[in-house]
């Protein structure tokens, strides 16, 4: 992979942006005097209490470092060693995470084939198998990923047969909310309606695509699963020593809803994005843009030559599919680049 | 434990620190534009080269989270499951690490009874046993704490002596740098002379104590152990999205030596607390003041009293033995504060 | 699942079987004095010398209980916890261990869609994907099951072209032979032919399910593989202490090739019941008869009126087939008992 | 090591005799006709009854291959990663089995210095520590072996303290009984007396060091910790598929008191063996003879001259002294034989 760095923004991911300007600030105005460390501080304090605003008084939330780190742990706080975590075969954890799920909890991951990024009732149903025999992993958690992989948001009513059938089961469920923000703004829906009102038990709250430098916060809807969960997130060299300066990132992102206000322009961006490519002959718009992704299909020799000029990645090579991805700081002129660039391709 | 949030510095260790504001600088220098993700950036590439010209052409470098991923991911560079870690008694990573080598590893820690912190060369000898059968662990690696956590300094002639050891039965040996650039100041040696140049096959740098935000590096001076490195980072779930404000803080670290300069104020601090407590009736100095702490004992009805003003560590409950931690922004005020409220408390 | 024990032999599986008679003399014959303890014994000298002379001087041989622990410490030997494990999705270690490769490598089973419980070489190039990537797990080794769990058999073609794109890619192969003296009858090759000669570098070899009481046998065809191997044994609970008793199992395999004897009876009489089964009206055979087994389809309801004659495993619940395995001591009798029972059930 | 098969008896350790007649017959007994595998079969239920009868009908029992699994597993029902186990510092699981407790619970094992092999009550005490604290491992189980690797025996006063201070701190408490069955005849109790009714949790029950061929047996007083055991099990390798000649072995273990029969003459040689070691000049017992063992002193160049006779192990290289272990099928004849040897050495 070579280096690249563009005078404008990328598309490859969400995450080759930086930080906002005001989660800088309020890393900033963290700083300065002496605290307790590894979280008890007055500002993970505070932070605490919005999330509990937020989503509950019952949430209980631990920050972690990074989202591997926000799946695993979840998942690890509910699944034991010969357990099976269910997940969609395009999911994060199943794919992009070096094996970190089978690593630290042992478990094996059972994959269900997609649908446009999603699992669906009748798939989740096929793997319900194997319980209470010993050759057998027994599942006992889905997982589900919104916004999907695949630029797609599951409808809540979609979550809510999800979680049924898994309760059915007696799996716990839950989310790898790296993109949640997007998802929640493109549903219409707060975090909390977005999440814990559809059942869901465990959050991957993910913060680091959305504008903080790189914070995630595990959030627990049910008290049972989290007693321990101090242990395991040391143990698990996810306790992080400064706590505070993550603590202040997720002040920041609820501040005047930031969080919305960052998922809304680069959901828009995106759709922007969309409306223009839809007028680029070659180029066809591949899937819906739901949230701040654009799957475009294109030809491989017009691929190759954008690539020279913007790093992104091809997403489904077999279909020439890349996969473009906007921002929080994505421009109109960004925008206007990128689709010159695409028509000069072609 | 209750919260304290002092308006002047704590003592009870140098993470309850900030940030040194030239770390903050460099992060948002950092900020802006895009860049690649997960360390294919240019803020990483320099930070790599400034590695290199400070530890060696030959040397790789991977930045990590905190301290226990450091250590953690040192040792799994170089230890099999059926191998064993030996470290001394008061090592970090055999105590305060909640288990974390044993869970990721898989290995046993051996313990060495230390000597004021440090391991000596018999006590090393002694545990060099039971190779080749196979129902014993396998001694593969030392690790060696610079400073050490009882605030002793091992000097370089000590380093040497306790590597040619562990070379004679083909272990490699690790240095648990949390606090290496207080040791190196203290020794009047730079990093390298006191790493590296004595023999240390891979070090746990550390930035945290030492100003930074929340950055460590994991140093291999044999590039064999770092092939495979890239995956067990990942997998080990210390992989930062947005790597390059990692990067940037060992910039700023190595600017104009900060390293230096901090860990110089802060252990003169500690030097200056040592001589003001010796002046105190009824309060004696432990230890030597060799870096950035005193061990102090007093009378326990004192040490509860002073509990009340100022939070700290007892660290050695059976002699009432506190350690008193100075940091690179402790001041003099800071310290006749302290040594009021010490006076007072007895 | 409610016990069954029948005067006459079952159908369910070839482990339901008992101990061949010769196998018990051997073991009879290894007691009496006294011997040192953990395969430092003239029996397992005698073993290990009877596994070089069939499978070549410079082969290395460790028994352990059963062919779980094969699997495993096989694919421990050579695969990193951040490396895949590359199966057939119908492997026993992907479906039938209860997730012991994952807890014990913290590694990930890639599995390949099987075509008759093999896999192609298509499908396995689709799979060579993500070396180099620290976010894709990086696949280590091919492990091909000999028998299939469908009754198939590699034909030496199919393994060399197998072991030909694995070793392009850097994998090693491994062989899942629990029923490897079935298969190498089947293709008329001895032990070595049908393995080591075709390019396999490690071997589950299967004693359980041809006669013995319970051994199995891991064997290095690849000496560097094995260096470590006595640790990993020890440390993964799989060390026997009265080893004598595991190495006189594998001696009476050898004697007078018991291991051919029973398994061309087995796959004999699996053939004879295929003969029989076809001329049932109503039953058909579903696959061809390639070792000792047969696959059946039969109404749901006749196959529901046999379980309450003969246990046995119902293999594709969706095509109502299921699966007749015969053993080292399967009689012409059983063959007859058990196709009445079908007619009647019909 | 180099290989001994003598004619006559070895005192290296109890695991260097062979099966005990009875034990074979019962194998043999066992054999024949077909039954379901894995343990669902009538001799495994017979087994698990009469266990039930022995230790009372809330009793479970699971049936491995051998002591490292039966201690492992034991722990892993009832010890979290972040989670200790309390052990001697001569135990088994912490000096003899590799690593296996770390590396397949990845907990600590924290080791609290012997007393005579023994575990002193403030000894426990001074190791309940770190409670509550996320830095620290947690507790959670005790594990005392009986009788010790010392030779010695806990009075089932010294248990009933060790007990008491365990649950006070929320730990259960596991028997490592490898030699359980010389312990009790020692005592003078039946096996329940000298486990379950002194309050231990978990049993790890020893058959192979007491005539059998290789059966251990995990058996819970506390049915919650054994819920899921059965995943643990089969996942962690040690589910036996021809279950039955495990269980043959343990109902021969308990017909007619075999296990008291041999515990009872293993421990009156060895008492034998001490009253004769007495009267050499030059050879000195080391410690009271408790079971079946006998710890001797002598120069070191006697030794050497005796281990060109026998095989057997220095147990404590720095005084000297050799450990001398009697067996089932010890006889006054073998025990002549040592003490001339032993006499011409000296």
């Amino acid at each position: 992979m070579t280096k690249i760095l563009r005078k404008f923004r990328s598309f490859a991911s969400d995450n080759n942006s930086g930080v906002h300007p005001e989660v800088m600030s309020a890393m900033e105005a963290a700083n300065g005097d002496h605290v307790v460390a590894y979280g008890d501080d007055p500002v993970t304090d505070q932070a605490e209490q919005k999330f509990q605003s937020v989503f509950g008084a019952d949430t209980e939330v631990y920050f972690v470092f990074n989202g591997t780190a926000a799946n695993v742990l979840s998942l690890m706080s509910c699944c034991p060693s010969y357990g099976a975590i269910v997940a969609s075969s395009t999911a994060h954890l199943a794919h992009d995470e070096c094996g970190a799920p089978e690593k630290h909890l042992g478990s094996k991951v059972i994959q269900v084939p997609h649908r446009d990024g999603k699992i669906a009732v009748d798939d989740l149903e096929a793997v319900m198998v194997g319980f209470g025999d010993a050759h057998r992993v027994q599942p006992k958690v889905l997982s589900l990923t919104q916004a999907t992989e695949m630029g797609s948001v599951y409808q809540p009513g979609e979550i809510q047969s999800l979680v049924k059938v898994a309760k059915k089961y007696g799996l716990l469920v839950h989310m790898d909310g790296a993109r949640i923000s997007n998802a929640a703004v493109s549903l219409g829906l707060n975090l909390r309606q977005a999440t814990k009102d559809l059942g869901i038990d465990i959050l991957s709250l993910g913060g680091t695509k959305n504008g903080l430098m790189g914070a995630e916060a595990v959030v627990f809807f049910n008290s049972q699963l989290s007693r321990n969960f101090q242990f395991l997130r040391k143990q698990s060299m996810q306790l992080a020593s400064k706590m505070r300066f993550l603590s202040a990132q997720f002040l920041a992102f609820f501040e005047n809803d930031l969080w919305k206000r960052n998922a809304t322009h680069a959901n828009q961006m995106a759709k922007k994005l969309g409306q223009m490519i839809v007028d680029i002959p070659g180029a066809q718009l591949a899937r819906p843009v739901e949230v701040n992704s654009c799957f475009v299909r294109m030809s491989s020799s017009a691929i190759e030559k954008l690539q020279k000029e913007f790093f992104f990645y091809v997403w489904e090579p077999q279909y020439n599919e890349i996969r473009l991805m906007t921002s929080f700081d994505t421009t109109d002129s960004d925008l206007v680049k990128l689709t010159e660039a695409i028509r000069k391709s072609l």
